[in-house]
């Protein structure tokens, strides 16, 4: 369990690429499924630019199936959200009896999905708090940020010493969350508001949403219904957690205000004419919000919005 | 005060150009102050294309300034709602003691300003159920609809009578509303569900919201508010008219159901890169939800998205 892990990433984008390539540089057998960018890797390797440090993984494993990478410890799932349907087949391959399986994913229900597929036990989320942008083929651009936070699917304390096992010595900042559905929303917190109308206000950066009076107090007020809505999921599955709704507030807003012309994921799938991952940040907690009863009039506006944009703008998502 | 009038049209643009037209095909003596078309009305004349019958007036009154104009029987005034403070300057020279005005404008707040300019009893409202577009210079394009509520702003039946007189034999089809003010919020039970979701859902004609299950509940839901806004507004008033809430939702949307793709004005504006109507149509019936403590959430995002995007996408406008 602890050592050297084999561990395949599967989509291997910004963020796959990214935290794939810390593991590698700290010695696990990294092993990269690659679409886009399996020939220029393979020609010149990974090159990561980064304020942690620029890297370079020279001759990285990479694949195009995952029936070439095969069985390993650990699965690092980074594909979109938009590709869940995709998920099952592309990582089957790579699970065993022992594999674990890290979804570092936006969005709530995901690991729901993994853990109906392979069992509850070896799913973990991670949180990746960060700005990753690709490059040219071959090329990674770490912005800033980067630090991960995970949780287990059964909050079980001894699986997540093994996940953050995984992490020793390698430079992403790994914390670990006693509630991973706690941690989601809280994620949520943030990115549904600050997500959402960087894209719905234009295509604009964070500080422009902060520094907008009007936005800034939506932005407050949609994520006053994101934290209602994760109390009341928090409290259906039994959570002890809790969201405080000033201390989330003052929080999202103090790291915000200090983050300058942050351009979020979603607002850089937007401007580009990528599908957003719509459903996985906006749709499924508005449902839960739905079926819980908690009134959200925002968060519906904005996911209608979210998702009458997605159906426009879109084009094609190569990854 | 009735027979042939003097008319004074003071933002000759689409609406001005066409209303104006019609009222001098009646045989008014009509002076249209013009800025972007008055060299080419002047050489050419005004053409106006229209399913009601085209037109052209070969050899219209036209000014550069009201002071050309002069006194006259009626000021019609047809500005953006954008240029409301330039526009007591622009008609003052053609307010005499017995000028009555018409203010054929879009949104909330704007005959409150005329009437303290020049006293309310001299103050009509014109609300226009229309789609004109400029053309080339000289060319108006008048393409669906017409009908005009008038609106006394003291309720005048003595003085409405005099409005509906003006527009005796025009092509035009004049109703009076007997509470101007409740002509108005219905006018933005229609207006700022339809007009702002065309624009914060990208640029979309109203078939795309009516057309997607999502935009089509929200433009509810905004609708909604916006009732309860204006019949709180009302009552505030001592008006005794009341919006019914199913009975407007239902006539809105079986009116939007049979319209086809139709690109309202605040969303030509958008697309085409000009400032948008947003405080007269959104702003002041936000301020007034706020004022009279009623719940407007959905109101309060959609108004500050079309404020966010008035500030960045508004180059200049030209008119």
């Amino acid at each position: 369990m602890y050592g050297r892990q084999s561990i395949a990433v599967i989509g291997a984008g910004a963020i796959g690429s990214y935290y794939g390539g810390r593991l590698a540089e700290t010695g696990h057998d990294v092993r990269f499924l690659m679409r886009r960018d399996y020939h220029a890797v393979g020609a010149g390797g990974l090159k990561v630019t980064s304020p942690d440090g620029n890297f370079t993984l020279t001759n990285p494993t990479i694949a195009l199936s995952s029936e070439e990478i095969g069985p390993v410890d650990w699965v690092l799932c980074a594909l979109k959200a938009t590709s869940m349907e995709d998920a099952r087949e592309l990582m089957q391959s790579c699970v065993a009896g022992n594999t674990r399986i890290l979804v570092l994913m936006n969005g709530l229900g995901l690991e729901e999905r993994f853990a109906e597929w392979f069992g509850p036990k070896r799913i973990f989320g991670g949180l990746a708090f960060t700005c990753i942008n690709r490059g040219e083929p071959g090329y990674v651009h770490h912005l800033a940020y980067g630090p991960v936070t995970i949780g287990h699917f059964q909050n079980d304390p001894i699986e997540l010493d093994a996940a953050v096992a995984l992490w020793t010595q390698s430079k992403v900042q790994v914390t670990v969350s006693p509630s991973l559905l706690h941690a989601r929303w809280e994620k949520l917190c943030w990115n549904i508001p600050f997500n959402g109308l960087a894209v719905v206000a234009g295509g604009v950066a964070t500080d422009h949403i902060v520094g907008d009076t009007g936005l800034r107090n939506v932005a407050r007020t949609v994520m006053e219904e994101v934290i209602a809505a994760g109390n009341a999921d928090l409290a259906a599955h039994s959570e002890q957690a809790r969201l405080d709704r000033s201390a989330v507030v003052d929080r999202m807003f103090q790291l915000t205000d200090t983050m300058g012309a942050y351009r979020s994921s979603t607002m850089i799938d937007f401007v580009e004419g990528r599908e957003m991952e719509v459903e996985a940040i906006f749709g499924e907690p508005l449902r839960r919000a739905q079926f819980l009863g908690v009134a959200a009039p925002q968060l519906t506006l904005l996911t209608a919005l979210m998702r009458a944009l997605n159906a426009q703008r879109y084009v094609s998502d190569p990854s």
